[in-house]
């Protein structure tokens, strides 16, 4: 363990970062474009004979990580960032806000899971018909990374936007479609490499497990958070009044909010879901009172530190020197294009279905929003390739790439779409 | 890499040191002591055959870290913990302010260090004679852990008071004295080992630099500090007059001090001084604005996030079953009531001939706030011990405890002596 080559990371990563989304933030687009660049930047630029990031001490490996590597410090750190980063979010949205969007939320889900699926799949089979290829891209193209979007959100402080919450509910709900489709393809890969039936019944209880989850946390919100607080509250009241004028103990809020946040984190990741799924559930907990609590300033400071490094991690996984055959461009160009219209036009539509009162302008923000693979594509991809050697090198290539190009092409569309519709000044004080 | 069990770590540990904190914050005792406590507990506490740490997949071992092990992750949040508790207390620290308690803080520090390097070095040649092993306890009796009196100041909102800013000079001072002599140490225990000549030069060479280096910084906050800050200023109004109401970029001077924070610490450690030193001068360079740009706030809800991990970790160094020979529990006991008079009396007797404006109560305020030893004992344990040998496995063990009691003992004292001092309810919101 050695503070001094984990310091010098940091200070080279988000000094690094700082500079990247300076640059891109002066030209209209948002930073995280440019942290996201950085990282490929940094993966892939070559001094002497090693990379940049080799000279950080950062070494991934797809076989596990050198126990010696600052990388286990890294994806920590942008791990707890994205996770405190969707809280944040979770903090601005009230339970019942969410319930109100909830039909359009639960088609623009659905359709946005249906559409890249198929498209996926298609593209596979049309090109060499391999079918476990095939399912696990659908699987991957399914994926939608919400922290990206939620940075747009957050830092135009549009948390309140109907089209913000639809796309926040909606991401929630396609994590756990993404998480089902992506247990039956496992077990589709299992059957067919290890001769392991494929369980309907463990899948349904993954699938129950996960729904239970978010559904008993979102009762919590709605039914017995009021009751919990106004207890609270009288307990707090007599207190005061006993103490007779001298100071009382308060409690920390902002400590149980961080115990809550990463608990409910934790049981996100057990039943199977990400882990900042639950990280935004736990923000809804907190939601009615974190003004009062100014628990989104004191969690916005932990995002401002570390968060940067989540979006250069990001960056990290594109190895360019991949894209040396022109085959392997074309079929990303290919499966780039699919991955934005399936959820655009999935999205959208559901939006549309979902939502009479959405003009089509909304609409299309939704579908934008829902673009990004980010992380999740990454993970899908890594699944099939590290664990389950169905991804074939070349596709993996290909499917990091649309996770990371979907990812730095939505936000300055996005951005430039909510400023349209919020012409309002709101954004301004962000520099964005 | 395994985010699951990261995650539960850290639910467990930092709600076990919320409710460690609590108990102890009701019996006005400071929080700290009851996380440090807790430390203690879940590495000695046994169920079935694997204490606490182990189920939360926590390795330490004395050869180097398990590469599994959640213990780099903890082990590098607690560091940037106290890095950030020391910029915190660097930003309420204005240069000149510092440089008005130069003299009574430089014999602080100075006696501070010689009665307890004596003392220690006394103990083991009466009980044994092994200079080496004298050596190692004198430069362990030297240290001071400064983030402990840091957290007690801060906590009770005191950092402007004359006996803190004079407790932190010291400890400033007393970091490079205490290297210097570890670097003396070391040197001779390489010149017995080895055989490798002690070398005057190359210690001298670590003195300058480490002197250098604080002062430059102390320079460049005096001197150079005011007239860049007018420069940027007057390049901010040029841009707002220029931009003619149209919203301008402001620059992030909350990235730009976090990235000043970990280079300075970083630079600390280059140099042979402890990155929290680097911190605390880092903090210095924000001191004059750090109020306008909110900077104080801010890194107050990163340290309130992770600070308790710093002190959970000291408690853990502690291996109680090291304590059921009589022999160590006696030499344990007198080594502390050493460690502890030595300070109070050198500490208190530097502050009353450097500041005859001292009163009796402020010098024993001093001497009381340079008592612990913490994770800089520890350090300069282990590296007599693992590195070099020359620690025994029980004087390992007693230096150990020594660094944890001190710790534990000093803040409850200084916080009733704080108080009688300074009765007014400005601490009272602490909840102390």
């Amino acid at each position: 363990m050695d503070l001094l080559s984990v310091l010098i990371m940091l200070v080279v990563l988000l000094a690094l970062a700082k500079v990247g989304s300076m640059v891109f933030t002066r030209f209209g687009v948002p930073g995280l474009v440019g942290e996201i660049l950085i990282g490929v930047l940094i993966a892939n630029l070559v001094i002497g004979d090693t990379t940049i990031l080799e000279m950080l001490g950062i070494f991934i490996g797809s076989e596990g990580v050198d126990p010696s590597s600052n990388y286990v410090i890294l994806y920590t750190l942008a791990e707890i960032g994205v996770i405190f980063l969707l809280f944040a979010v979770g903090l601005e949205t009230r339970a019942k806000d969410l319930m109100s969007v909830g039909k359009a939320a639960f088609l623009v889900a659905i359709l946005g899971v249906v559409l890249p699926f198929i498209l996926g799949f298609i593209v596979i089979m049309v090109k060499d018909g391999n079918m476990l290829e095939a399912l696990f891209l659908g699987a991957a193209m399914v994926a939608t990374s919400v922290g990206i979007t939620a940075r747009v959100i957050k830092d135009m402080k549009l948390s309140d936007a109907r089209e913000s919450r639809i796309i926040i509910g909606a991401a929630v709900i396609d994590d756990i479609l993404g998480m089902i489709i992506l247990a039956i393809v496992v077990g589709m890969a299992k059957a067919e490499t290890s001769g392991e039936a494929l369980s309907i019944v463990s899948i349904a209880t993954i699938a129950i497990v996960a729904v239970a989850f978010v559904v008993v946390v979102l009762l919590y919100c709605l039914k017995i958070n009021p009751i919990l607080y106004n207890k609270i509250m009288e307990y707090k009241q007599a207190k005061l009044a006993k103490a007779d004028g001298k100071p009382i103990h308060h409690m920390d809020m902002f400590a149980i909010a961080i115990i809550v946040c990463l608990a409910l984190s934790a049981l996100a990741e057990i039943v199977g879901l990400a882990a900042i799924i639950g990280a935004f559930l736990a923000g809804m907990i907190f939601a009615d009172h974190a003004h009062e609590w100014k628990l989104e300033a004191k969690v916005e400071s932990i995002t401002d530190f570390i968060l940067p490094l989540f979006f250069i991690n990001v960056g990290l996984m594109v190895n360019l020197s991949a894209f040396t055959n022109v085959d392997i461009i074309v079929l990303s160009l290919i499966v780039i294009v699919l991955a934005v219209i399936s959820k655009l036009v999935g999205c959208g539509l559901g939006a549309k279905l979902g939502d009479k009162s959405l003009d089509k302008d909304s609409c299309r923000i939704i579908g934008v929003g829902m673009i990004p693979r980010g992380e999740v594509g990454i993970i899908v991809a890594t699944i099939g390739y590290s664990t389950y050697h169905i991804l074939t090198p070349e596709l993996y290539s290909v499917v990091i790439f649309m996770s990371v190009v979907t990812t730095i092409i939505a936000p300055p569309i996005l951005s430039k779409m909510f400023r349209k519709k919020y012409p309002e000044d709101m954004w301004a004080d962000a520099g964005i």
